[in-house]
């Protein structure tokens, strides 16, 4: 038997517990060229809001009965596919279950890095390791001496995004939603400033953290976060759209001060970023990032659930601000 | 003696007639590498509400007092420069007024283009057509079998927009302000399809001229026109951010619809673009541009009004739509 996480209401806004319930099934047999994955880590993303989402989205939204879309890490324990035979580590779109009947198609890719801890495929060496990394240097275009702000600075990807800009030889500013992730950016992250958007003075905060103006802004949360950012902006500014944190809805889009007068005078551009579209790098972007992780160069941390009961409040919670770091599902 | 429009009072949103004043000043002698001009047509821009609000712009903020800031082309009668003998026609930023006494960082190039009329140095050879070739190539990137969108999309810059993208292959759809507008859209800058922004289906009718979607969006006018294209944008779509005409003032700025999860879904990017910044570009942009002007494959209108008394109110009139092409002032 296999317990999973299927989708029970259609969701509006953020996802919370009673859009999710557990169900078990039975696990059918293998066709040809199918895999079984045990999964040991379930991933948690922000961007599963907009993957629920009937409105307009960058993939087919999940039915209702549908097992939850989730990338997931685990071993195959049967399998008829010689490419991927039983034992292997494998990481991919294998959703929020214990057990997984998955395709080729559905594997990212065979884990390698052994040595290090299983979950980091769902993170630093995963679609936030990617989404960070690829939307920095791709759509971001830091050089040297450049100053980067990032939001949600202390987050899955933004923790990376400013660890690696400030390995790229930029100057760093975060912006985080409380004192404890203050810190985090500060002692953990490396950030050259750290700012609380919930602050009654961001905007002159911000303009004294950032004397030369913002040259790149890797932006998570759009709103009124963005907003005060987009005051700053250097001449030639980049902005990386990568997330919407900080709204709750955009059934009905919200409204916000209009961008172009901000663009138009600072020669900026403002361009949305999804690791998706650059499978073609994962394979090099692991590697570097990997090996960071062993040089002790890119700090990591995790928020860890236990048992697949976690799963439908994890969302959420998310978007409540109650994790620090990545956000995974431990199964085993 | 000398007549010269100057600054007589600040301007709040669109500078109105009340704002100038013209009055008569004797000229001085030239200084070492002075030239005098004798401007023969003076220009009238958009941008001009910009060069002239005391809020943060690309430009120096014009003084009360000052001669309006304006491109101009005109001959040199006199001259302390050897470069710029007398006799040799120059456009270059002279001022609206009758006699500019110029430094050679004030002359933007000499007029080699003899045989064609003098006035398109300010629209089609001039900074409208800089604007147009380079924002559209540079920053819209059109590739043939593109769709290309423009708002203004017979005025002076986006007239020019429209006929380029169809030389380089594109499907040109035209946005503009009135029925005229849409037959010189479809008649003489060969738009595919021109549509009436007031029409109150706009959205669907925008959906109909661009089943693929829009690839480049060259926008001229931000607001609810730029809201309406970009629910329309392909994936991978760029947004050329080239002027703000619709929006009445930024001195506080209007709000409208987020922009973030459009940029996401559609992974597209919308970029602030100023023809100032690729000045290297101009002599091979003007070759290119005289070369279709010549060749009768790059149509042209102007408006042209007569004498200094013109100037006061002809930045209001662009704003009040009233313009057919390019707007000049000759002066002789």
């Amino acid at each position: 038997m296999n317990r999973q996480v299927i989708l029970a209401a259609a969701s509006q806004g953020i996802p919370q517990a009673h859009n999710f319930q557990i169900i078990e099934r039975a696990v059918p047999d293998l066709a040809t060229d199918q895999i079984l994955v045990e999964n040991h880590f379930l991933s948690v993303e922000p961007a599963m809001r907009g993957w629920l989402s009937d409105k307009g989205n960058y993939s087919n939204p999940i039915r209702i009965g549908d097992v939850m879309r989730s990338i997931a890490v685990g071993r195959v324990t049967a399998s008829k596919c010689e490419q991927y035979p039983v034992g292997t580590l494998v990481t991919g779109w294998f959703g929020w279950q214990e057990l997984a009947v998955a395709r080729p198609e559905d594997v990212i890719r065979v884990v390698k890095e052994v040595d290090l801890p299983m979950s980091l495929c769902l993170g630093v060496l995963g679609l936030n390791g990617m989404a960070a990394y690829l939307g920095l240097t791709l759509a971001g275009a830091p050089i040297a001496g450049d100053t980067v702000v990032v939001s949600t600075a202390a987050g899955a990807v933004g923790s990376i995004v400013g660890q690696v800009a400030r390995l790229l030889g930029c100057r760093t500013v975060g912006i985080i939603g409380s004192e404890a992730k203050v810190r985090a950016c500060l002692d953990v992250y490396g950030y050259d400033a750290a700012l609380d958007y919930s602050h009654p003075q961001l905007a002159p905060k911000l303009a004294e953290a950032c004397p030369q103006g913002v040259n790149v802004y890797f932006d998570n949360t759009a709103g009124a976060i963005s907003d005060a950012v987009r005051a700053q902006l250097a001449i030639g500014a980049r902005i990386v759209v990568c997330g919407t944190a900080s709204v709750a809805s955009w059934d009905s889009p919200p409204t916000g001060p209009r961008v172009e007068r901000d663009l138009l005078t600072k020669r900026a551009r403002m361009q949305g970023f999804l690791a998706f579209d650059h499978r073609d790098r994962y394979a090099s972007t692991v590697e570097t990032l990997a090996t960071w992780v062993r040089d002790g160069k890119l700090a990591w941390r995790e928020d860890v659930l236990v048992g697949l009961e976690a799963c439908p409040d994890a969302i959420a919670g998310l978007y409540r601000g109650e994790n620090m770091g990545k956000r995974v599902i431990r199964l085993r």
